[in-house]
């Protein structure tokens, strides 16, 4: 599958671009905010393509013409305001799913936050950007998309073990952002995940037998 | 029909209590935050709850048992964060969406704000708001509840005239809160409103030719 990948300057993104591009299943095509993140890529052979998730639906639509799949690993980050949550985490996925919808990209993976189905759960200091992936994560099950969501718990910098927990409702714990981007790769073409959400942590499964487990 | 008003306590939420208590065509119940609101909606004669949007939808549902409509009136105001519009505007509209569902209250009125659905037309300024409403009226729509979105342009504190336009795409104009207060309880049970949203702003047609002209 040729896949997309917003938000591809993210520390998500950019482990998952180098992984498919790396790993030879599936073709990898990034997509980013600015030219100089677009050469970055480009320089290295990835084949990138410019798009704002703050811009229009068609301009996202257009960035995705050709894929097969997208997965949306794009957020506004700490360093910006709840403004930016609405802008981005919120209504830059919601166009991105209307965007595949358009252009008839069927498959999309979203990287949402552990347990941002379950208001109950959701972390107190931050409970409106959970607000902001729940009604994301949303959208996309209302979509006609062949979604599937992935709720990774607290993110960390240390290299990926390989050995994870996934299921529908996790206590909350850490994961390294290496093995989230090694679990959406396995997902893209994954048929045990299609139409599925889950929580996901570092834990004893392969991704493999952790994905194939999934019910 | 009884019906709940969700922000009765607010500008547009108060004068819709009064217009249903005084109408005599349906039965109003405030749901408010606070204990003293709920005292003075009872010192005026009318039947009040109390209820928190940051609360659980289970709270929500309580307080709508035996009611037939529910109008969200609230909203977080200019006066707190946007992290608050993700809670209050966004996600406590959501929730008393699913709220009704789950209490079998099939009739809901949102307010809204005019061009919510259509994005190029947002205020550049507060975008953020924009997103908010835009995805609390989807969710709206993707429900299974018998809804109208009413989306106001700029709200004005002036008496109300009693003339509107009311339409699928309207220019940016102002209307009185009174003007809106009265095309909600105009169109609770005006079948021509069902299942519909429309832009509202001052005009030259009375409220009912305005509903019964909207396609």
């Amino acid at each position: 599958m040729k896949v997309l990948v917003i938000g591809a300057n993210g520390q998500i993104g950019s482990q998952l671009v180098t992984k498919l591009h790396d790993g030879g299943e599936h073709d990898v095509r990034a997509m980013v905010r600015k030219e100089e993140q677009k050469k970055a890529f480009e320089d290295k052979g990835v084949e990138a393509v410019l798009a704002d998730l703050e811009g229009s639906v068609d301009e996202i639509a257009e960035a995705m013409k050709g894929c097969d799949a997208a997965v949306f690993a794009a957020g506004s980050g700490g360093s910006t305001g709840p403004d930016k949550t609405l802008l981005i985490d919120l209504d830059g996925a919601g166009k991105s799913v209307e965007a595949a919808e358009k252009a008839g990209v069927d498959r999309f993976l979203m990287v949402s936050a552990i347990q941002a189905h379950n208001r109950k759960n959701w972390s107190e200091k931050i409970r409106h950007y959970f607000a902001a992936k729940h009604y994301a994560d949303r959208m996309l099950m209302n979509s006609s998309l062949n979604y599937t969501i992935v709720r990774p718990g607290g993110l960390e910098n240390e290299p990926g073990t390989g050995k994870v927990s996934a299921g529908e409702n996790l206590d909350r714990a850490n994961i390294p952002r290496e093995d989230v981007a090694s679990v959406l790769a396995a997902a893209i073409s994954n048929e045990n995940t299609y139409r599925k959400g889950f929580d996901l942590v570092s834990g004893e499964h392969s991704i493999e037998d952790a994905l194939n487990q999934l019910s």
